[in-house]
């Protein structure tokens, strides 16, 4: 496995892999890998000649008082469980090769990125938008791979990739959860023992949501009322719950189609998101 | 010559020139050619394997009450003339497949697009930065080359370019005027005979400043105030006068180094933009 912090390097790279027709995957993530990480590495190790992983915990993501400075970090380890998954290249890049001073040009996405996470983190998206599509032009990836524990991440992508006439096809992983339902996030780690039993609250409520919905419930409102009553006195605030047209994420009146729950919300001041997706006749 | 309006073939075509190894040179046009095309074209076909010349009037980058509906359109003219230049494809996509109903996400440049120009139109480089990045992605040329004569759309392009990683070369050619001085412009043909005869003022104001350069004067200050007196009188409204860092277009106190002067001002309601690049020691 080949580490590789500059930019220049990883592009010449690229473009001589290209030139051999090799098909490059890219996993972009921001380190401190888990299982879900690895997932989405195995997914791509399978479909093309040239995995590269990218480590970049993007600041223009990040607020201000959001966690970008305590953000875990693990490069050795994350070194080694990639090595494991037989990547070709881990890329590194440091923030002032891909932030230099004279920086100013932004990747903007619209109305999607207005709302659920975007109301509580306005210029989120923004960053995300911009440093992914930095990564797929740095990397020239024929296929990007994502975890559905961001859905709204790969919402903003796919019509990224659209609306930009992007030659890249976007392939989504569902969410790798833990044995007790909570879904794997970098994040998990900062949770107390006592905050990490309660956090079970969350994939509990999904849960106790899809089965309402198995057994006939069709309104909207009342399955988002259910989940907000499970989490009610478990978690300390609940930012939303979304019940959602999966693609659009544009809210349902009726649960119908292909839907998707997400909900965020804070334990011990954590703030974790998490959301399922189903298909309903 | 291929005309191609499909983006998904421009797309598959460009991928297949790749794979081939061709280089790929983009000009990007919004059509109503003229020898200030032309010019562009020329270096084109010494540049590359492949000329790319797209016609696109892009609604996105003109402003409501702007002049998008009458903006001149010889389709069959430009055709003509692009065959001549032994052009290999000639990409003229539909606005509604650019810009389809959901299109969302926009390319927003920063500083650089919120003075000259960007101040009298906020929208217009957001507009131009989109479909550029767009066109980029659809031909992935190699090279791309636009004129001098908009010199803060090179300045913003360049920008861009550097800002997403794109791995694209911009190449700028030097203005092509008229006999009597005048920069070749599309919008040319709004004018009336005699403001056409009026619009000789604006290079004519140039040469004076550069000639006040050239004897000695240092004061930016005082070349702007040199150009707006000569154009007083002549023309309706000066919108701005500036003298610049040629890179940055950051506002100049002492003259010296690569140094552009740029104005727009109205004739006949017609809003025309010029430029002059200069060395000083």
């Amino acid at each position: 496995m080949r580490v590789i912090r500059s930019l220049v390097r990883m592009q010449k790279l690229a473009a001589a892999f290209k030139r051999e027709k090799k098909r490059i995957v890219l996993v972009p993530t921001m380190g401190a890998l888990h299982e879900g990480h690895l997932a989405l590495v195995r997914r791509a190790r399978k479909l093309g000649d040239i995995v590269v992983v990218s480590i970049f915990v993007n600041p223009s993501q990040f607020a201000v008082g959001e966690d970008l400075e305590r953000y875990p970090r693990n490069p050795a380890t994350d070194k080694r469980l990639l090595k494991r998954e037989g990547v070709d290249i881990l890329f590194t890049p440091e923030a002032d090769a891909i932030y230099p001073d004279d920086f100013d040009t932004y990747v903007v996405p619209g109305e999607i990125a207005t709302r659920l996470e975007g109301a509580f983190r306005p210029t989120h998206f923004r960053g995300v938008a911009t440093v992914v599509l930095k990564l797929f032009n740095l990397v020239q990836p024929d296929i990007a791979i994502f975890g559905c524990k961001d859905l709204q991440q790969t919402v903003v992508i796919r019509r990224m990739v659209a609306d930009l006439n992007l030659p890249i096809r976007i392939v989504e992983i569902p969410t790798t959860r833990d044995r007790d339902g909570l879904a794997l996030s970098s994040r998990n780690s900062y949770l107390s023992k006592q905050g990490r039993k309660r956090a079970r609250a969350i994939p509990a409520a999904l849960l106790a949501a899809q089965e309402k919905i198995a057994s006939g419930e069709r309104s909207a409102t009342k399955i988002r009322s259910l989940i907000k009553r499970r989490l009610l006195g478990v978690v300390a605030e609940v930012d939303y719950v979304s019940v959602a047209e999966r693609h659009t994420l544009t809210e349902l009146k009726e649960i119908s189609g292909e839907v998707a729950i997400s909900l965020a919300c804070r334990i011990d001041g954590v703030r974790l998101i998490d959301n399922i997706i189903l298909k309903v006749n």
